[in-house]
Parts: structure tokens; sequence; C-alpha cells
């Protein structure tokens, strides 16, 4: 029926049909490295590594055009598909000099997905396809090895019974039903280990899986090899729209369109004997970077074991050993790999008879350690230029370099005290310490709650990705460094500790243990994924490497390669980004650090977060609760000193940089007590009757404080307080400069919606900068702007440019308004947004370019209309994220300031945002 | 001085120097009507009415540029002022044939301030200028008058000290020195009129009131008349400046940069004997409109004694007796000024020993009713076409005639009850009932507090502005209907009842008392101005003779002239309008109000409003309080039928025009009680833990629920809400259908800022309307559309046009997140703002153009970029204010939506903007 309908499209168009598959056999191929869109990135590595010569098994990709269209048309191909697939087995057949189906000598078949961009483990794969009651003998003669053969028999049952026909567990806690029937079976037999299974066995496990089949679904498990094959291909095609795959394509922006191709390839078997084997290799170390042929395999298996993690494997340099001919080969392969595809390769192997065979190579995934070791050291190779790595390093996973480390006083305490309980695989760097959950579900719901979570897990599965996302760090007592819990991890910059083998979990008990120590569900565990050391109870972490460097001086640089590395990356940014970084600081010490990572100037400097400290929220008190002009005076004359040492802390700190000051900013209700004990207390402070300060409370009490009395309009209504911040601005910028040490003050007022508010402040601060400058004599230089935190402003940004000297968004605010979501409030609705795809990622987290990006724009076409040199700045919380200052570098800001932690990551995204 | 700098500026710059003095004198002038913003008001007509024959004294116009000069120079005049005023003078007494400062024949004049709009005694006037101790002599002489020349006098120094000098009462209670020097001379002599002064106590009034500007300033009294003319024309433009001047031209937006002009003019005199007279009048009545020579005069008098109200004045009809020429030359004057100013005038004249002089014309200020009245019967005299009427009459006014009056019944049985405490003059139409408050401060500050306030004057003064403002209604105890009080209250269209003589009022024991009753500060006390009735306690109000027309049918077209006038306007502002006017109503009754009055449809029907009426609130609650999906259901379910009923009402009610109905809205904790006992209430009628009803009510709570979980965001997270709702109206439109009347829906999804969210609100929609659609075997057209009211949707309403079919600007909400100000957190700094001049108007009454304004402009060019034919229209609180209704025309809306009291506004609003 296919080809006949194939003939009519042919007729009909008179066109040559649309090609849907790709062949790679003999050292030629369709397609190449380039046409990932097309064939995934699987199918067109293979194709690529079929061209450059290196032993692939002959296949064929079939495209992801046909994934859409098989969406788009309810789930039917093409109508030429079948007749081109057909043609493909011809030449996989011709190639090998099998058959697909034939009892004698059957071609076997792997079907595996492939996506654009990887996606481990999300979607299905078939292994041993092919294989029914008839073949399987031919298979066991073929290979004169009956146990193999009936071994890859259970193993394609078993696969095509779970992903094609549906035989699944039902409900979270059940078990997988194929496994129960396994267990059942050796039970019987007395047996641990699968290997010790006897080939009666097998043949009494097909047997039991393909009537569990039947009872499950009603039908029989196919006989048909065809049959098979299109069953196969629409389950990896379902795959496509199965929740994991959603839930990882949402995390990680893939867009649903693009589909996946699926790969139909000649099997190999590295379950042939002990002469076999089936690895998964990585160039260099994903985890450190270091240049060093890392990976792990498994004597006589097949690929899927060792990423499922159902034994634990060996490390690479121990295949130069059990198969010194196959070593070889590989480390001459993966050099040649490196310096075709200029990055590190992550591939699998399998070895079959002592003949090796690559299945795949990609980009390896890698920490941000990793990424910058890797590409420091592949540009002193000469693979690739500074400028490509720079590109080659996510801007985020500078975070990990930067992450927290053990405290190690506590730490050597902890062992000391015999805390430590054991010791794994040291497979997603960091020190996290968090809550015990023993599953996916029960870690979320815990995080959301705002407990720090560590997700312990015997070994992780696609199913707990978002268990993952939402713990600190993953430990699992099974798997290696490849397993599935580490790739995720490292891909998250998440801490990780893997192949914990000393470790006992019990999901039912809900505890985790060692012959010594007991942890249950809720206990606190430490794990430090650079060395893969568990510790029970908590332990506090400390600073970096990096930081160590940097800020507390307790490393020289050269103690630290790490932080050389890191240097160069700083360098090298430095010398291509545009934006400058400033940093959002409120104190000395913090501007020492912010400056310590490289920040060239504070871009908001909150002047509130000084008002809680020590007595002076006393004088703050006062100030609110005054009733008159002349008291409100009184009580902000006090504030004056506090507020002058601590600008001149940090003027003293940022050696002429530039120093955005905002004037306060929160409603005053924050600053007041709103419990009765505490109200009380207060009015005896004050010596004023509690009646009036609980008066004063409930008369500043806000429906929506975020709409409400702060900002400039604070500013406007209480000008004395604005005077006395301005003042304590002057003076202590006048006693610094006095002093010998450059200042250089932003005066930033808040909230503007009005050109009438901002002129009104600037009167204030202008006329106190004179004042100030006329008493002592002195000639200060300062700039007085604005934030751009409400959509009016935006809108009228020509106008308030008039007067402001700079702007800086206020992104925070402005995306709040804009979208009129409250961030404090939108956890109500938000996981539900994401979920249904109404919004593609956290607002709050990157700028909303459709909306926010688009009221930026207009404001900072305004502002430019009426103040071409107006200096243009965010200061929100998206400073600090890659996705915003690409944007913000689009849009042509002058600088971006983030947290100060960040500021290396602004630095290498702004760097990144120049290059592309 | 001044001639030299004048010479030296025309030598400097060679040409004719600038025109400053304006003169109009024996049947010539400079100026004419045109040129208000150059000569003011009053000067520009002094002109006019001097070109077209009529007897005015001579004089000149300082203009409005010397104003703004004088305030842009650090109050200094341009240099070729005094050249010119001194050139004025002398054309004045060549016209007079006196000379000023002369001792025989002085020429007396006055100065009087005059601003483009008239602002009715906000600014200062110094009559007899020129007056001293020689020229007093001369004035007595040649008057043949001692009495008068020195009543003159008097009047003169106690004007001057006050006006010029300053002498004037300190402190919110202290009496007018001047007064208090007058009242202790009477005392002395035991006499109670200012009339019966004698020749010699006047004398000694003025060397009094010469020691009082002594002690006071430390100057003495200037004799020289010049320094006096300087010294007046200072003060009036000073004057400008004054708080109380301020004050009105924020609440009426006349700009502080237009400046007044200064009028001298030669002075003619009322109180020459019993052959003289000054009075004000209108030329037709400006209370009902009706075609009478209304006004009144003093004998004996100068113009400020009848403005001030210090006498009760006659009315107009007794001057035909009293003064017949005079009169009946009058009488031919007001037919010639209506015919050449071609609109109701309002003017000031003087007799002098039987001869007339006009001393200005303006056109009347009038209330709502007078406004119809009179343009409907200038169109049937000829006068002006409909256009014009239509232009004439402030479509805000409207709500006079729309205004409450005395509920009948409550009414006559106050008056068997013996309530009515006295009748007053009927000054500012419309019924209103309220709390006593005897001055401005103390009305302002219980109206804060949201009392009905009506403010109790002896008489009111400019100071009293803000009181007038905040109250419901006026009462005073002395003057006449062109007494300041009625005068405001007109214009403001407050009710006022003045010149209630029966009225005792004492400012320090705050009572207001008849010989029968005493009413306390704060007790109530209900007027209606309509008819000039005061009555102790409260009398219900009721609707309007047109509200009885159109809504009660308890009145009969025909018999109501009012409804009548009414009528015409409205078919008059069908025929230009190009604006649909459509209405805000939540239930059937309100829907047939809305139409009564003209409605085209309903723009805002809140689903939500109706989930408070009876038992269906626990259904609400119980909705809220499900914990499953299926609970949830369950609750919804029983929703359903009300919802149902509901829109069948106002199906029914609307006959076939649009229905908008918005989907639910607001944050769900609004529907759960707050208070301890109502929970536990709540609790046992649910069988449900209280612990449960508590922490689902913590659960609610929000920050700021103005950006919380709220709009569409409930829809999308229990989509079972919003499919229930779009069951009951589909489900009452298809039954309503069936019974032979028209159904338009049109569904409308609040609080949009993805285009997504609408996808999926839609979604529910139309596939609910499809299963009733199909069950009921019924086809039904309705649209689905969004509120812009956010500024995101505004900012992609290209987008969200795609999906949606109408566009409903949600202004109020739009105006809260455009401006990030919270209607309700406001208070605490708008009113801060307009005094500031931050703010010209309260965005949340009229829209803010230049912000949200832009908004909606972006939103409507995206609207109709990817749907041209979308509809348009507004439904927030701005929909019934005619500036922002003009906005709304000129942007290009469909419809604007009111509440339905104020749709006859919106009509003539928008026919005024089509006519603009």
């Amino acid at each position: 029926m296919a080809k006949k309908a194939s003939k009519a499209s042919r007729s009909a168009s008179g066109k040559k049909p649309q090609k849907y598959v790709y062949i790679f056999a003999d050292g030629k191929a369709d397609g190449d490295a380039k046409r990932k869109p097309l064939l995934g990135g699987k199918g067109a590595n293979l194709a690529e590594m079929t061209r450059i010569g290196l032993p692939v098994p002959p296949g064929f990709t079939i495209t992801t055009e046909v994934c859409t269209c098989y969406y788009d048309n309810g789930k039917k191909y093409p109508a030429e598909l079948a007749k081109q697939v057909e043609a493909g087995l011809v030449v996989l057949e011709k190639s090998l000099g099998k058959k697909f189906g034939d009892t004698k000598n059957p071609l076997l078949l792997s079907i595996r997905s492939g996506a654009r961009d990887s996606m481990p483990g999300m979607m299905d794969t078939i292994l041993n396809l092919g294989l029914n009651d008839a073949t399987v003998e031919g298979l066991a003669k073929l290979s004169n090895n009956e146990w193999f053969a009936w071994d890859c028999y259970r193993r394609f049952v078993h696969m095509y019974g779970d992903v094609v026909m549906g035989v699944q567990p039902q409900g979270k806690d059940a078990h997988e039903p194929f496994d129960e029937v396994m267990s059942q079976l050796k039970k019987e037999r007395h047996i641990e280990r699968d290997a010790d299974l006897t080939k009666s066995d097998l043949k009494d496990l097909v047997r039991r899986y393909k009537s569990l089949i039947k009872k499950w679904t009603g039908t029989d498990f196919p006989q048909n090899p065809v049959e098979q094959l299109w069953g196969a291909v629409g389950a990896v095609f379902s795959s496509w729209q199965n929740e994991r795959a959603i839930v990882y394509r949402r995390k990680y922006k893939i867009p649903h369109e693009w589909g996946t191709a699926v790969n139909v390839q000649a099997m190999v078997f590295g379950n042939m004997g002990d002469d076999s084997a089936t690895g998964v290799a990585f160039t260099r170390d994903p985890a450190t970077g270091e240049n060093v042929f890392y990976g792990e395999y498994l004597i006589n298996a097949q690929g899927e074991d060792v990423v499922a993690g159902v034994r634990t494997p060996k490390a690479m340099n121990e295949l130069r050993k059990d198969a010194p001919k196959a070593y070889a080969e590989l480390d001459k392969i993966r050099k040649r790999l490196e310096k075709h595809y200029r990055d590190m390769q992550d591939f699998e192997f399998t070895v079959e008879r002592n003949k090796l065979f690559m299945l795949q190579t990609r980009n390896g995934k890698r920490t941000g350690l990793a990424a910058m070791r890797i590409a420091s050291e592949m540009v002193d190779e000469g693979l690739i230029t500074w400028k490509e790595a720079l590109k080659r390093v996510p801007a985020d996973s500078l975070s990990q370099v930067l992450a927290p480390i053990f405290e190690r006083k506590d730490r050597d305490q902890a062992v000391k005290d015999g805390r430590q309980m054991a010791k794994g695989l040291p497979a997603g760097p960091g020190a996290a310490c968090g809550k015990i959950y023993f599953n996916a579900l029960d870690a979320e719901q815990h995080a959301r709650k705002g407990e720090k979570v560590i997700l312990v897990r015997v070994e992780t599965s696609p199913e707990d990705i978002r268990g993952m996302l939402a713990a600190e760090g993953i430990l699992t007592s099974r798997g290696g460094v490849s397993s599935h819990a580490a790739l995720v991890a490292r891909q998250m910059g998440k801490v990780c500790v893997c192949g914990c083998g000393e470790l006992k979990i019990d999901y039912i008990a809900r505890q985790l243990s060692t012959n010594d120590v007991v942890l249950k569900e809720g206990d606190f565990v430490s794990i430090d994924g650079t060395v893969g050391e568990v510790f029970a109870g908590r332990i506090n972490t400390a600073p970096s490497e990096v930081v160590q460097v940097l800020v507390d001086k307790s490393l020289k640089p050269q103690e630290s390669k790490v932080y050389k590395i890191f240097e160069r990356f700083m360098n090298w940014s430095d010398k291509v980004r545009r934006l400058q970084i400033r940093t959002n600081a409120d104190q000395p010490d913090q501007a020492l650090n912010a400056l310590a990572f490289g920040a060239e100037g504070i871009g908001l400097c909150r002047t509130e977060h000084m008002f809680f400290e020590g007595d002076r929220i006393d004088a703050v008190r006062e100030m609110i609760l005054a009733e008159t002009v002349e008291a409100r005076k009184k009580a902000v004359a006090k504030l004056l000193p506090y507020q002058r040492e601590d600008f001149k802390g940090i003027f003293r700190a940022m050696k002429g940089f530039p120093v955005t000051i905002r004037t306060l900013d929160p409603p005053l209700h924050e600053f007041l007590p709103h419990e009765g004990s505490l109200i009380r207390e207060l009015a005896e402070k004050m010596g004023v009757p509690i009646d009036r300060v609980q008066a004063r409370i409930t008369a500043l009490h806000e429906a929506n404080p975020m709409l409400g009395h702060r900002g400039c309009r604070l500013g406007v209504v209480y000008p004395e307080i604005t005077e006395m911040q301005a003042r304590a601005i002057f003076e202590a910028a006048a006693e610094i400069q006095k002093s010998g040490i450059k200042v250089n003050p932003e005066i930033m007022i808040p909230l503007v919606g009005f050109p009438k508010e901002l002129e009104n402040q600037l009167d204030v601060v202008n006329r106190v900068a004179g004042e100030v400058q006329s008493k002592q004599k002195i000639k200060l230089t300062y700039k007085v702007g604005t934030m751009i935190e409400i959509p009016r402003a935006a809108l009228i940004a020509d106008k308030i440019a008039e007067r402001a000297e700079f702007f800086s968004f206020g992104t925070n605010d402005l995306t709040q308004t804009t979208l009129g979501m409250s961030r404090d409030d939108a956890g109500s609705f938000l996981p539900a947004y994401q979920e249904a795809e109404i919004i593609k990622s956290n607002p709050f987290a990157s700028v909303d370019q459709d909306g926010v990006g688009r009221l930026m724009k207009i404001a900072i076409e305004g502002g430019r209309s009426t103040r071409k040199d107006i200096k243009l700045g965010i200061c929100g919380e998206h400073g600090g994220d890659p996705d915003s200052i690409d944007f913000c570098h689009k849009a042509g800001l002058n600088y971006v300031s983030c947290s100060p932690f960040r500021v290396p990551i602004a630095k290498l995204a702004a760097a990144q945002a120049a290059l592309a």
C-alpha cells in the first residue's frame, strides 16, 4: 500500500519525491555533520564518521522532517517513506551480506532516536531488532553462541514490550514488569547475576516475557521483522512527546517543532563473549577538563548496560589490558576525532570479537571547569582561537568554579567525628548540604517549600529529572561517571556523587545507611562532588579556589591552576566585551568583593539596607512616627552621620569608580514592627502611646505596597529625607576627595514616572550639593539620573532625559509592572504557566524581551533623542543573566550591574554577546 | 528713569517698541473681543463694548505679556511700560477733561485684574485710586457731596491698605483689621449701618485707617497718585500667584503661564446718592436658563458691595421703578449684547446720577440645565446653530440635570414634621444632604474621611474654595444669586442655597439655628438648591426629572420641559457622534436603566458580582476550598444554573445589543471571609476543619493582589471555572435566541499578557460553544476578545490580535500598572502631587494621555496591523470622562463604556469630540 501511495504521489507531482532516508555505509554517506537539523546530532555524526573512514556499522537515518510530518498529519508517515526505508535495508543487506528476517543469516538492527541537540536518555532505543523465534536460531548458529543469541532475544523482547507495546509500570512506586519476571526467575533458580542465567533460563525468560506481553496487551509479540521495524520507528517518534522529553526541552529551551530523527543501524555486539565489550568514552575528562582518555566500558555487555548503570563499569585505562588492540585503535580515533571536530568528544563504541565499531560521537557535555580548561588548552594546542575558546564556555557554567566548597575545618571535624559515610565517584563538582529525599516528587515538593534538598537514589533515570532540577545535589549508590545521574548533574551544574556502593538505600523504610550510620528522610547529608565524599549531617560550605585567591587571599594565584585558567578567560573577555560590568553592593565589604571579581563600578547601592544596622533603625522609626516636619527633621538629622560613614566606606573602597546611589526606595512600613510585643517595645522606646504607633502602622498599611508610597514618592512628600541622603553623600564625597581618593557619585532617583518628580528631587539634590561644595570649598563631580522601572517612565523617557543624566533600568519592578505580575505572588500560577508553555522562561530570571524589552527599547530611543550621550545601564536581577546581558548588549546599554559573585559570569556573557 | 530705559531700548533695537498698553475711549479701542489672550477677558470686552458704542468709561489695559514678563524677570516691568501708561493716562484725562492728581478736578481710577478666562473674585481690585488728602477735597467740591467723597476715600484707603500694603488678618479666625477699626468706630458712635456714618465719622475713619497702616507696615499711606497707581498694578500682578488663585487654576486647569492683564479705567460712581446704583445682571437666568432679565443691584453703592454680598441686593425688575430710564437703556443693551456675542452675558453696570455705564461683560457662568435651555432656545431664536448648541454645554454639567432631587414623600413628611427651617435663594440646583461643618478646613477634612458634608457659612469668600470643592452642598445666610457662593457653586455643579437670612450661624458655638431649631456641627441638614429649601435632618434624595421620565416612567416626557430639552440634546448628539456608547452593567435592572439612557450595548459585565448573591457564595467558597479537580468541578457545577439565569436576564434586557461578559477576574481570596467567627462559620457550613479553611485563606493571601493570581490566570489554572462560565453564557444565549430575541455575546478574557493565555482560554470557550450548539442544535454568533489592561498586552497587541476579535481597554488597571500606582494606596501621595503640580489631573479620573494613552495607541496600531477590523473599546472608569472620551475618539476607538448614569454625558462628550 505504501508503494502505491508513493507511486501516486510521484505521478501526481511529477517531481522527484522528497528524500526522507539518508544512508551511511561502506565509507560513504548521504549526510554529514552539518545536517544536524535534518538528521539529528547522532545521524549527522554517524554520516560524518563514515565519511572520514571510521569503523561505523552501516545504517540509515529517517529525517526529523518525518517526525514533524508525523505529528502534523495525525501520526501518519509521508507516502514515500516506506519505499525509501526498503531501499535503505537493501543497502545494509548488501554491505553486510546478511538479510533482514533471514532465518540463517539475519540482519539485526538497532533503532535509536537522535534530535538536533542531544537529549541523553530522554527518548527510546531498541536493540537487536529482527530477532524472532526463527532468526534467533540462525543467530545462535552463526555466532556459534546460543547463550548470546538468546540473551539478545530476551533483551529485544523486553525492550520491545516496554517501549513499543507499552508494558510499563503503572504508578509511581510500581516495579518494572519485566524486571519482576526476571527477579522471579532468578529467585526460582537461586541466581543473582544476569550472567549466571543458563541458555534454558534465557529461553524460559523469553517465553515468560511473551506471555507477559500477551497478558498486558492482548496481542502477541510480533514475529514479523518488518512489523517490528515500523513499530520501533513509531515508538521513537512517539517518545519525542513523552513527558520527560517535554520537561527536558523546556529546561533547555529546545523547540518542540524540531522533532527527532530515527537511526536504523546494523547491530554489532559487545555481548558476544569476553572478547567483546561496549563502552562510552570522552576524549578528555569531562569533569576536570584534563587531557586524558576518560571513560568506561563493560566486557560482554550491550551499550545500554553502561549508560543505565546496572553494572559498575571499568575505567578506560583497564581496556589497555583487556583489549590492547582495540584500545590502541580507540586512542588513535580519540585524537582523530578531536582534530576533526575541534572539540572534546563523547563517543560510544562496541568491540565485537576484538573488532572495534564506533556507534556515536558528539561534543561532550562538561562541567564549567572542564569547559574552561579544555578550551584554554585547545588554544595552546592550536586547535581553536581564543575567541572560539570564549564562545565555548557557557557563561552561567562559570558559577561552578565559583561555587562553594566545604569549609575545611568543618569537614576535617566531620572526619574526626566519624561522620564520613562513604566515598563515591566525583560526578558534579561543588559541595552541597541538604535534607535527604528519596524520590523526585518529594524532593521537588520540599524544595518548593524552600528546603535545601539532596536527592538520593539507587540510580537516576529520566523520570527523576524534575527532582534533580529541584535538588542542591544528587547522590546515587550505583552507576559510573557517565551514568544518567552524572551526565545530567554535570549539565545542570548540580553537585553530584554517584556509584557510592557502600551506601544502602531503602526506598520503603526511607533511609540511607552504612554499617555504622542510618539517615532517615529529612535528615541532613553533605556531599562533595569534586572529590566524591559523603558525610552525615551538615557541613558548612566555603568559597571556591577562585574566591580564595581573589577575595579571601588565602591562596596565591600561582597556587591555583583553576584560578590561572579563570584569569585567562577574564582577560580574554575584557579584550572583546563592550558592556561595562558593575555590581549591586550596599556595603564596603561587598564593594571590595565585587572589585576583586573585576567590577567596574557600583550600579546599585541601596541606601535603605543601611537603615537596619544597629541603633539607626531607632532613628528611622522616630522619623516615621514624627507628626511634624520639625520632628521629622530632627530624627532624620540623627541618621546623617551614619549614612555619611557608610558612603565614605564605599567611596574609599571604590577608588574613583562610579558609585550609583539610590535614594530611599521601600515603603516606610517595611521599617516598622508588625508584631504586638515589638510594637509595645517600640512605643516604650520612643515614649509614644502605643495607640499612636499602632495607628501609624495602620495608616501606612497598603493594599499593594509594590504600587504604593515608595520610591521618589517618599522624597517628594518628605523632602527632608532626600536632603539628608544627599547631604550624607556629598559630605562623604568631599571628605574622601580631600583625602586624595577620587570619588564619582551618581545619584539615582527611584520610581520616577513623571518628569516633575525628577525635577522636584533634582532641585533638592543640586541645592544640597551646592551648599556642601561652597561650605567645604571643594568642587565635586556628580551625576543625577533615574531608574526606569515603571512603564510610564519608559514611555516618556524623552522628557525624563531632559533632566536625567543617566537611566538605570530597574528590570525587577519594570517586569512586575509591565507584566502586572507580583514576583512574590506569581508562585501560585507561574509553574502552571511554564507547564502549559504559556511562557518559555521565568521573566524574573531572564528579561521578557517582547514586553519589558520592547519598553526598554522605547526608553533607550526616547532617552537618546533628547540626550545623545545619556548613560544607560541595568540594575535588576537580570543584570547577571547571560541571555539578558546579550539583550542589553544588542540594545546598546553602557553597562550591566549584578551581584558581586556574578561579575565574572557577566563579563564572559558580555564578551560572548560582543562576539555573537 | 522709566523714560530713560524706554528710550534706551528703542535706540538699541531700532524697532518700534512692543505695545503693552491698549486704550479704549470715546467709541474707539486698540483691542477687541478676540484679543482675550493678550488683554484678558475683561479688557478685551471693554474694548469690544467701546467699539460697538456702549457707554464704557474710558481706560486702558496693560497686557498679560507684562505679567509673564514681570514673573520671568524677578518682578520687574519691561522698560517701555511706564511711558505707555503715561500716554494712556493722558488719553483718559483728555476724554474726561480731568487730571490725574489734580486737586480740583481729579481723575480717579479703578484697577482691576482680568485673565483670559474669568476667575471670579480670585484676584485683587482697587477702586477710587488717585484720592489723597488733597484730591478728596476736590472730589467733594466737584460732586458737591462731601460725604460721598470721604466715603470713597475711606474705601480706597481700606482697599489699598489691604491689597497693596498687606494689612490683612493673620491666622484662620482673625478679624479683618480694617473691619475691626470700623466696628470700633460704629460702637463708639452707636451706629449699625455704614450709611449712618457722618462726614466727620468718615474723616475720622480715614485717619484711623492711615494710622493702622502706619502701625502695621511702618510706612505711610502714599499720597502720590502715580505711586498709588504702580503700587496697585503691582498688587494685581502679584495676586496672580496668591494661593486661592493657584487653587482655582488647578481646579479649572488654567495654565499658570497665561498671566493676568490689568485694567486701568476711569471711575464712575454708584455711590453718589439715591440716583446712583451699581449692579450685576445676566441676559438670561443663569440657574434655569429662562429668557428673563435677571440680576440684582444696590442703590448708592460701589460695585464690590454687590458681589461681596455685604448687603442683600434688590432683584433686577425693581430697577424699573427705582431708575426707569437706566432700566430701559439696560434692557436694550441686554438684547444688543446677546445679539453681538451670541451667548448669554453676565455684565456689570453702574448708574452715576442717572447715567448708565457698562463696566464689564462676559459669557455668563450657568448651570448645566441653564446651559442646555439657553443653547436650545438660542437655536430656536436663530442666534446659533444646533452644532454650536452642542458645543455650548459642558458634557459633565449634564450630571446636574441627572442629579437627584429630594424623595417627595420624605420631603413632605419633613414639612409635616416641622423640619423645614428656612427658605433661601436657589443658587445651585439639585438636592443634597450631609453633616454640617462651619469652615472650609473642617469640611475638607471630614469629606476626606468619606463623610457627606454641607459647608455652612454666613457668606463664602475665595478662601473657602477648597471646602466648597469638598462639600456636597453649600448653604449661606447672606448674599444673593450672584454672590461668591452662588457663582462658584453653579460652576462646580454643587447644590447651593444662599442668602438664607432666617438662619443664625454662630461660628464660635458651631451651630446653625432658627428660632425653633438648633443644629450643631456634625448634625445633618438637607438642602434643595433648585427651590432654595433648607431642612433639619436627613431627607432621602430621589431621581431627577429626566430619570423619572426615562427610568422610573413616573413622569411622561411631555410633562417635563427639562426632559424635552435633554432629549433634544441627545438627538443632536446622536446625529454627529462616531463613538458608540456602551455601559458597565452586571445585572438586568442596571442594563435596563442604561438602555433607557441610550446605551448601545454592555461594554463590561462583571460575572463575579453575581457570585455574592444569596446562597451562591457558598458554592463559590466550596469551589475555592476544593482540594481536587473533581471536588472543584462539583462546586462549580452548582454555580452553573445561577449564572445561566443571570445571563438570560441580561440577554433578554439587551435585546440583541452586544453584551461583553468578562470571565472571572478578582483573586479568589476576595470571596473568603477574613474574620475569625466568619471563618469558623464557613468551616462548619462546609464540614471542613477550621484549620484547613484557615490554611487556604493563608495560602491565598497575596503581597500585591493587584498583580497576583487573578484575571485569566485563574482560568488557566482552573479551566473548569472558565468552562462553567462559558457554558452558562452559551446555554443562556441558546435559550433566549430560541425565544425569538436576538443575542450578541462578546466574551472577554481579562488580564491577558501573553498570546498563549488567550489561546488557552479561547480553546475552552470555543469547545464549550461547539458543545452547546451541537447539543441544542442552534447556531450562535459570538465574539471572543480580551481586555488590554497590562502594559505587556498593549506592547504585543499585534500578536494578541491574531486570536482576539476585540480589545477592550481596562484603563483602571492599565493606569495602575503603567504608572506603578495602586489606586487604593495613592491617597497618601496624590494630594501632595497635585499640590506640587507634578501631575495636573487625577490619572484615575482622566486618562493619562502621555503614558497610558501612548500605550493605548501602541495597542491600537498593533491590533489593527494584524486584524484590520478589530473592535476597540474602553471599559475603565475613564469611559465616562469627557476628556478621556475626546481622547478615545481621536484614538479611533469604536465605543466607550461607562456607568449607566453617565451614558448621556458620554453621548454629549462623544458628539463634542466629533465636532472638535
